[in-house]
């Protein structure tokens, strides 16, 4: 089973390089963009056929690995 | 409007980074993942206010500097 995996930044927590996103872009006609931020998506193929159970093994993949959690949220889709 | 958008390796494109997290999570009691795909992440905020023009912008923007559509590709949420 493919499961799907979102870690951003959390709010407050500055993002230069989603910074720098935003000033090329309205460097490059799109100035009516105001914010950009960058994370991180994962897709995750568990063997295992319950969904349930997939997810939260990813979570906790998420907790001991893949997300910093003092930094960062994630998101199970 | 914020836009969010998620661009991703193409099928068959080799994704080292993945492997590597694959390799990790194998290494710390989660044996069952049997593959793990990077891909990125953005949450933009478009000065729009109708749906679809904004998500039309993001996929210019998509095509012009987010993802390289040689060997990405990109999904709009």
């Amino acid at each position: 089973m493919k499961i799907k995996v979102i870690v951003t930044l959390k709010n407050g927590v500055l993002d230069p390089q989603g910074k720098a996103i935003q000033q090329t872009l309205n460097g490059m006609t799109f100035d009516n963009v105001s914010e950009v931020r960058q994370g991180k998506y994962f897709d995750i193929e568990v063997n295992e056929s319950d969904e349930n159970k997939a997810k939260s093994q990813v979570e906790e993949m998420c907790k001991k690995l893949l997300a910093n959690l003092v930094i960062e949220d994630y998101k199970i889709l």
